[in-house]
């Protein structure tokens, strides 16, 4: 089904961070193609290649304020009102010093703070400088790819304890600047999402226990995002939701 | 009332992590007066004094895990079992960069990496290095203190995002350190706890609007949360409970 983005109106102007990850992308690529969407402000660490179409590509890097306020200044001049920042971004594993833990024993201090570094402080930072520029009038949103293991109430096998702080405490971010954002314009959202299992670099490692039909096309997943951020409403600020609409708990 | 601890036997070995804070101290010298208890662990970043009782005093940097590692080499030498480690931690602001932020304009990286730092990450170093220490038969306990602020579903106010999403990281932490100590040492419990507002330095500049009956001096809160220990049965490792043994959500 395509997603319709009615809620956000026309001449939507949307912001993705992390859109060189495999989720990032295909949350660009779907806003890119659809006929309500205006801009796309690609925000990544990589540099993106310039392109003829709605796509703009920015840098950021979620452990460089400076690149943020940078990013978000250089938005704010265009034209237009910002509807939807959505962040694609997350630490599972970097392929040396960071990967999930199987038991306390393998706890790190190092390994944590990066952890939190980018799940959990980035995406603070992002939203400091970023919804400002949100629009205060009509529906608007800013969502952060969370996962449901960052769920305490859900934690029910343990390990991963990085990835799960930093997850749960980047769902307190959300939540708390729901608050000040509902005060600053009504109309805003601001929630925490699970994307799923996508197939993705960050869950290749884990893909094993997943059935076929439980694995998503990054597409797939940002399909199926696009179109929650489109159901919700203004009374749904702050709170934590599924790929399928479900509200997960905290 | 006086806490019996009849729960956790006889001949009690504890550790207090924290030990010189408002609320460490507290601990230290209920536990010290306490006759079930042979021995207290008081550890702590500042030197603690030689004292002729029950008392023996550790180093203990949070933000040095090789000092932690060296606090547990310490203990495991010495005679009878470990059935209680108290972390009584907790950094909410730091007299300088580290201030409760009231909006998100506050946001700063290194502030949050330090609440994350004293909050989140050295508690699950002293997990690492003291659960393996904790009694694997009879009941004992690893008690983070943790906040209410700390709770994402109970969060309506908004603000104080480092402290609250680092306490939400340990609350993370706490629930999943539960489940590898349920495997290991299935009478033992792992909980976060909530001391109330305790008349301490860390609450001093936010106790305007707390009605006096519920601005605790550092020994009835402690003595309150002995109580609450001294209730739980196994079943309720992984929770998070106030002073008056109320569950809080997570």
């Amino acid at each position: 089904m395509p997603v319709d983005l009615a809620s956000f109106g026309d001449d939507i102007q949307a912001v993705v961070v992390g859109a060189t990850g495999g989720l990032g992308r295909a949350f660009v690529e779907l806003l890119a193609a659809h006929p309500r969407v205006a801009a796309v402000h690609a925000c990544a660490r990589s540099p993106l290649r310039a392109r003829p179409d709605k796509v703009t590509g920015h840098f950021l890097d979620l452990e460089d304020e400076s690149s943020i306020a940078k990013a978000a200044a250089t938005l704010a001049g265009t034209a237009g009102e910002l509807r939807l920042v959505i962040l694609a971004t997350g630490l599972l594993h970097d392929g040396e010093n960071v990967r999930p833990e199987k038991t306390w024993r393998s706890l790190s201090a190092p390994a944590m703070a990066a952890a939190f570094r980018v799940n959990s402080i980035g995406p603070a930072l992002v939203a400091k400088h970023f919804l400002p520029l949100l629009s205060g009038t009509g529906k608007a949103a800013f969502a952060a790819v969370s996962a449901r293991v960052g769920s305490i109430e859900d934690n029910e096998l343990g390990g991963w304890h990085a990835y799960r702080a930093s997850k749960a405490a980047l769902n307190m971010v959300v939540k708390t600047l729901s608050i000040e954002l509902a005060r600053r314009k009504p109309e805003a959202l601001c929630v925490a999402l699970h994307p799923g299992t996508v197939d993705t670099p960050l869950s290749k490692p884990f893909q094993a226990g997943v059935p076929a039909e439980r694995l998503f096309a990054p597409e797939q997943s940002a399909g199926r995002l696009l179109a929650v951020l489109d159901s919700l409403v203004p009374e749904q600020t702050g709170q934590f939701f599924a790929w399928d609409g479900q509200r997960i708990a905290f």
